[in-house]
């Protein structure tokens, strides 16, 4: 199976389920993925004035939010939603479920589908990588990772594979959260430790990822808690009203953003004067700013996740899924052979 | 098959196909679902201020436009993807495609992704026809339908199924366009006409219908071509730059539209000053705004499509396709039986 963009098989939408999503994962492998993610990535972001850009379109709820984030780069235009709904793991769901597209800007028609709940993670962890592999200290192998829910390991795994992370340490209000962890981490070649407070998981770590989930929690790092030195990876402060950072310890860090209208609104700078000064990780990554300056320097990178990093990941899967059966084709598009007679198209249907 | 919401099935989204589509509209019968369409629509316009509303979100390029249009209703969340594209055609392609999602707002899973090629023309055509029934000359049995294009057929059957039409005059720049029209609507009862110029086409027409794609052709109307006491339906004036009637004609007309922050940037009435009154179409069906009050009146719906009559498709769909075989479910959601050990199932899957 190729993917074949003659217009006569336009119609057709190559598909990949959450089921090939894991297949795709597997065969290309998980470290290599995510190294290959962040390649796409920071090449997008080194292309960041090109895109469209606009803080994503949002429908609260009292449970919850849903999202549409677009983007486009010109050529092509892509598109996410995604849900955040805390509640949903009391019954056995999702907090976040995700499914993107790709679409050809000239004809405006779709080239991709895709399930994204896996790969938003796979991105979100490539992301926070990529960013460290500018900001954190130099020789930095120590992680300490605060919230062991979904994200947790593919964190750490994406802090081994770009930047060389060795050991990383884990906490989590549930312990069990925590087993759940350090078991899904063995025999990756990360050195594992479990600790029962956020103190202890922070001891001799460089880097510091704080990703919890819910809103009830809202100061994971107090200001007595960060020692100078250290990059901090913020996942979890991610839409209004959540926040995880006590407001004295972003005084103290250089803080670095993906797109400012959207983290003054969704991130930890939500606490923040408006105009409190943020870099942009795009001009770090042009060389156009600087990245870390300093060993004593705190650096903290407020992440939201954005539509650029969503459009780089399904290029990453388009790119990789051409020649494989890792996707099907989806009668999603109707596409009839005079444009137009699509009347005539579902009158010949009757047959 | 059924839709099953258990928990257990969440991780599985029902999906319409184009085939299913069609399958399901002649299941339903073409004019019956046009007419019940219309009375989905009725019903979702009729709880208007129950909804978010919000202008779609628009991706514009040199060659055409992508949207995403979200509505609420509080427990139902609602999209669709939707782009024009007028050169399109010329390459043996759309000029519209779409597809659509129904999620649940209290968890944020969707629970219906559909193509909407099919159903935009659907729900166009009984948007067309339920407004008519409100709007149009009592006893008003001949349409104008000016444009031959994919709406065309649908339009002419929606007036019959909703407002009795029994005469429809067909006008299109292209003469095998007319023929194509002509010959889809052999056989559904309708009496077709084809002319050879618009003023032809409105003769004794009490409905004028203008349906054309390409901008260039920018004035399908001019002001001495209308007589009073007439309905003219504008569906083709449906962006920004896209307009088909002179400005003449929009001052002697009493203007109806669905969501006034929407049409005055896509709608005809962009040729106006942005104060210029215009009733929604809500408040007649609601019983709180007149819809025609005089014979002689010209009554104008500047029609561009809104959120909400989307929502209502997928509505009409989603109850339709319970208990049939015209759908099959997409492996769209990861769904791991622990919702925080997304690595877990990802590392099983490998085996």
């Amino acid at each position: 199976m190729t993917i074949n963009l003659n217009p006569s098989d336009k119609a057709l939408v190559p598909f990949v389920s959450v089921d090939n999503m894991m297949r795709l994962i597997h065969h290309v492998g998980i470290e290599p993925m995510l190294r290959g993610l962040a390649d796409y990535i920071e090449a997008d972001f080194k292309r960041w004035e090109l895109f469209d850009k606009t803080p994503r379109v949002a429908s609260h709820s009292a449970e919850g939010v849903i999202e549409l984030m677009p983007t486009s780069d010109g050529e092509v235009y892509g598109f996410k939603y995604v849900n955040g709904h805390p509640k949903n793991t009391k019954d056995g769901l999702q907090t976040v479920t995700a499914f993107g597209l790709l679409a050809d800007v000239g004809t405006g028609y779709p080239v991709l589908l895709s399930e994204m709940t896996m790969l938003t993670a796979m991105r979100t962890a490539a992301t926070s990588g990529l960013v460290a592999r500018y900001l954190a200290p130099r020789g930095a192998d120590t992680m300490a990772m605060i919230g062991s829910g979904a994200q947790s390991e593919f964190q750490s795994l994406a802090m081994k594979a770009i930047c060389g992370l060795k050991t990383v340490r884990l906490y989590d209000i549930d312990p069990a959260a925590v087993e759940k962890a350090r078991r899904n981490l063995e025999g990756t070649g990360l050195n594992v430790v479990a600790c029962k407070s956020a103190e202890e998981s922070m001891e001799g770590a460089q880097i510091i990822t704080t990703c919890t989930a819910d809103k009830q929690y809202a100061t994971i790092l107090t200001d007595n808690m960060v020692g100078s030195g250290v990059h901090i990876n913020a996942i979890g402060g991610d839409c209004p009203g959540k926040t995880e950072l006590a407001p004295g310890v972003l005084h103290r860090s250089d803080i670095f953003v993906e797109y400012p209208p959207q983290t003054r609104i969704e991130g930890e700078i939500q606490q923040l004067a408006e105009d409190h000064p943020v870099t942009e990780m795009w001009e770090v990554m042009s060389g156009l700013k600087p990245g870390r300056s300093s060993d004593k320097q705190i650096t903290l990178f407020d992440s939201v996740g954005f539509a650029i990093e969503d459009f780089s990941a399904l290029r990453f899967v388009r790119d990789r899924i051409a020649g494989t059966d890792l996707y099907f084709d989806l009668d999603l598009l109707a596409d009839p052979d005079d444009p137009r007679d699509l009347f005539g198209m579902l009158q010949r249907a009757k047959g």
